[in-house]
């Protein structure tokens, strides 16, 4: 564990994210991400890295696809509520409708993108899910956005970062 | 080309940086870059979106590695001097110092990472480049970073997007 790596790589400026996944049998599930980045313009392309000993890459990969909310900033609470365990069901909790692949959409959010999963590449820990952006929309464009650094270790990153390289 | 692709976008928090690359026979590059995620904890893996087309993937590659520069909120000027034309040596305007992969790390920069590639892998049009982490130091931790939404239209996005999903 590391509180000075945490510090550093908290200079990779993030938003958050709550990323829905499933929709196969009625069986969903959301979470909350940071690690998420676009990645080509045509066609316009996500990418996620998830980790896959969480149940949620199951379902993603169920679903072939995956949602990503993006949260406000006054949306901490939301983040921590989708950032804890997952023996609940998370989504009783807040209004939501499936999208275009299944996965939940998130209805009071900044903005939200729906991506169908094309490829994954494991890389270390995680894997890489890219997803083609089959549909976007910006619902609240006057909101300021969450970001990742502002959570401080409401995700315990702290305890997870290596001491050294 | 699409402002209203490009707005969306941008609610995808993403920082800015000047990745360097090359130092094989001393030919070096560093360009503005926002598509820089991290990706897995144990290793340290960064991911870099890059086009292809652009000469720095060729230095990229002939050096096996890059470095990503942390740009703070009032170097608006020096993201705007590495996100122009190839023509001239950037690097010759600034103080700067090969890193372990002999790519160029910046002297004034909030922080910075070495990385050695580890894979690629194409993705629409661009290509994403796995960097293991070698090293990396938060050098003016109380710095502002710079957010690539602040940096409003610079790079000129809105005229890549496309106009539709």
């Amino acid at each position: 564990m590391s509180q000075a790596m945490a510090e550093l790589f908290r200079r990779i400026t993030l938003g958050v994210y709550v990323v829905g996944v499933g929709g196969a049998r009625e069986r969903r599930n959301a979470f909350t991400a940071a690690w998420v980045v676009p990645v080509s313009f045509q066609p316009l392309l996500l990418v996620l890295s998830i980790n896959p000993k969480h149940s949620s890459y199951q379902l993603l990969k169920e679903g072939g696809g995956f949602s990503v909310n993006v949260l406000r900033r006054d949306q901490l609470e939301l983040a921590a509520h989708f950032g804890g365990p997952s023996q609940t069901d998370k989504l009783a909790a807040v209004a939501w409708h499936p999208g275009k692949t299944g996965a939940p959409l998130l209805e009071d959010v900044l903005a939200r993108f729906e991506c169908e999963m094309t490829e994954e590449h494991p890389v270390g820990d995680h894997v890489l899910i890219v997803g083609r952006v089959l549909d976007g929309v910006l619902l609240q464009p006057e909101a300021e956005p969450l970001i990742y650094r502002e959570t401080g270790d409401m995700d315990g990153a702290s305890m997870i970062f290596p001491d050294r390289f």
